[in-house]
């Protein structure tokens, strides 16, 4: 029974176990382990013909039935559990092998950890694994960040069990160094978060303006799924908003309590995005309406504030035609969103070294993870054409579209805005469009400001250099070393 | 010599010096010292003659010419070199010494501090100082935090050179304890940030809507400042414009680069609001506005993107009317910015134990600091009148004001909406307003999504519990335990 199995997985919770089989089934041989026996035999018991399982009644065992250079998939929480797992499996481990973190660490983490054993001669692969469980099962979005040799050994076991885009390629690639793939998969989640506000304020809009019912929402998002929209989210958008609750017969949608929670991964993009000075209001918007949302004591504080209430809603063809510019405006703001995470990686690479090719991250988000959608092969292929993209908006492609939908999605929030309907999302979007492509933006007043009260200076238009104005003197300028 | 010094001043760079001639000028006999000698002698040769100064060669001097219990204010750069002074400094004094930070210290290492002096019996006061050099010498605004003890020392001092507020009271109080103080100055800084970014946005307005000159906008801007605007930022915006480049003749604000930079301090505060789980879009807002007005790639490779170029001004008469409306969204923002720092710094309160008065917090900010207002006093007086406000905007006064100035409001943002001018504070500010108010968010979407594709389970409004729907399955609804 020794050394038999390509791989180890320990930790076979439901992430653990998925992953485990979808080796299995895939034709590798895969040696499974838990802290606890049970899940152990409760996997063979239950899907022990699906593959060949190779079960490890300890850590040992575990890392006795594994080929050279050993490769142990590390399917455990986050933080200190990580850490003792690690610690447990590297002292038994030999310069060569290969761990692979396939939790939800904090990228730094991952990089303290690489640098670790590293020293120790050992191969640490920080993987981010987006799909949930059944992405796990069938076909996860992999991001493994590491060193290339690392990531040559384990391709081929990772190429066999990720998703498989449109083409037919497999939903992974050598991310980065240390924490690049953690870091990708963070940025991953932040894109989801706004792009789920952003539906969410689309269906608002119907739903308050349009003043459709539900089935009809969930028609209508039907139907954008079947063009440029076509995505996991607007999918499921559609299933959700198409459910009735068992309990009342009601629309699901309209018995949910409409506070959204969050685990972290959103407010950890917008805190690196401060840190690295990259603007990302989409995800910062989306960030923030899940914390208003469910702050139930300032919401019940507020609620009787004065604005518009729900008007009546548009005549039937105002409406189809409104769903139409929301449409659009839904369209404009995404991509203005993804731009943004987009901006993020490559700022995360720069900063940490790890010449991340932006068109890969979107080859491998086409299938597998939760933003998987048809547009991002249109993300790919803009950094195919043109690689050092300074941002997608330049894109010829994007651009074009953005100019031919920024009139509807100007009359979407301006319709919203007079209704009271908030749409922090797509009008954050809008701002960040008109403030990009500004001739002069008031950041000239701003910085006059912080020379006037701070002696801050500030640069000129018209010559090099750094000035201050003598504000409390006679305002005359003088130029800084 | 000895023993003849109410309190210490070491590090008299610029805020050093200026702190410590307002002691002096105040009748406080004050001991001064700096690492190298020759700024404490200029200090006594340009400003000797203004109080009584206590020169101090060495530390050891400088402590030997305090009271006791020894009070040494130290204003050095914050970081390791504050390190470095206060464990100097810490080794020279005995129990029952006070040291107190004036730098700009993240309130964190503030928390640090305090604890490790504590343990040594010394005390630490972390005091934000705002209000510049300026204010530094004729009456800052003072956020010491520390014990109670230290304060009840320190505050005949603090008291004494503190900027006045109106009514005659000392812009200073005892925040509380460890980085209380550090804590709101962080708060003060990100809520200056939002409202330097809405004038920002109103003088935009003015100038590419209104078409009006840089001249005629001041004119504007100090007859706002005669009403519910007044204040400093105000007033120094109508200076700003007002003023005509020496070199060029144009209007200066026309001849700064139109790149803000910044320091740091907006940042902290929206990652700390992100951490404390506090919506602060105004805040953030304000931070990204600067990023990417500094961010020349992005901006010249979005320059051509389409949208509404500048297109013809209003005619006089509706510019006239629209400059009325343009105020009504600013303070309509700014009170909104106001409202989510005072949540912040509640939030603050209550994870770190501070027990801040949020009352207490606007009274010393009505003079002194940069966001010094008449505005202040209202907020002052909205918590003396209802202390445990929920929010700002559950105040009556404000309320009434929001709900008169909504319409203006959003009248202001599809204007620039329309027309293509970014006002992403405005906007923001706006939809904060309205998804406060609203009776039913989106979030209940967002929630289902989260339970279809992560079984991350959500409430319901009709009964107590938390649920699963399977959604891979038959879609039955489960509770969870």
């Amino acid at each position: 029974m020794s050394e038999t199995a390509r791989i180890g997985v320990t930790g076979l919770a439901v992430m653990g176990r998925n992953l485990a089989r979808n080796l299995a089934r895939n034709g590798c041989p895969v040696a499974v382990h838990n802290r606890t026996y049970a899940r152990t035999q409760a996997l063979l018991d239950e899907h022990g013909d699906e593959g060949t399982f190779v079960p490890a009644g300890s850590a040992e065992e575990l890392v006795a039935s594994l080929e050279r250079p050993r490769k142990l998939l590390l399917m455990v929480k986050a933080g200190a559990p990580t850490d003792a797992v690690v610690e447990e499996f590297a002292a038994l481990l030999e310069p060569g092998d290969i761990l692979v973190d396939g939790g939800n660490a904090h990228f730094e983490d991952t990089r303290r950890r690489e640098a670790a054993l590293r020293e120790r001669g050992l191969h640490f692969v920080g993987t981010g694994i987006s799909g949930g469980e059944e992405g796990a099962l069938h076909g996860p979005s992999l991001m493994p960040g590491g060193t290339a040799e690392a990531y040559r050994e384990l391709a081929p076991l990772l190429e066999r069990i990720a998703a498989r885009a449109p083409d037919g390629a497999p939903c992974t690639t050598h991310v980065g160094t240390d924490g690049a793939g953690h870091f990708v998969k963070m940025v991953h989640n932040g894109i989801e978060y706004a792009d789920m506000q952003l539906i969410g304020e689309a269906y608002d809009l119907l739903r308050r303006v349009a003043g459709w019912s539900s089935a009809r929402i969930a028609e209508t998002f039907r139907s954008w799924n079947r063009g440029r929209l076509d995505s996991y989210l607007i999918e499921i958008t559609a299933e959700v908003l198409t459910h009735t609750d068992t309990r009342t017969g009601e629309p699901f949608v309209d018995v949910v309590a409409d506070q959204a929670e969050q685990k972290g991964t959103g407010r950890w993009t917008v805190q690196h995005a401060l840190g690295l000075g990259v603007p990302v209001p989409g995800i910062a918007d989306a960030v923030f309406a899940r914390s208003q949302s469910g702050n139930t004591r300032l919401r019940s504080a507020a609620a009787p504030l004065a604005g518009p209430r729900d008007a009546a809603p548009l005549e039937p063809h105002e409406a189809e035609e409104f769903a139409g510019l929301v449409e659009q405006a839904l369209y404009a703001s995404k991509v203005i969103a993804y731009a943004q995470g987009w901006d993020l990686i490559r700022a995360g690479g720069e900063e940490y070294g790890w010449d991340i090719d932006p068109g890969a991250m979107a080859a491998i988000w086409r299938a597998g993870c939760i933003i998987r959608a048809a547009f991002l092969d249109r993300i790919r292929a803009a950094y195919a054409q043109t690689p050092r993209l300074p941002t997608l908006l330049a894109d010829p492609e994007f651009g074009r579209e953005l100019g031919a939908a920024q009139d509807a999605w100007r009359t979407t929030v301006s319709e919203a805005v007079r209704r009271g309907v908030p749409v922090p999302g797509m009008a954050g979007a809008l701002a960040y469009y008109d403030g990009l492509r500004a001739d002069r933006l008031p950041a000239a007043l701003t910085q006059a400001q912080r020379d006037f009260f701070g002696a801050h200076t500030y640069r000129r238009v018209d010559r090099a250099g750094v000035f201050h104005t003598r504000w409390d003197a006679d305002r005359t300028e003088v130029e800084e070393d």
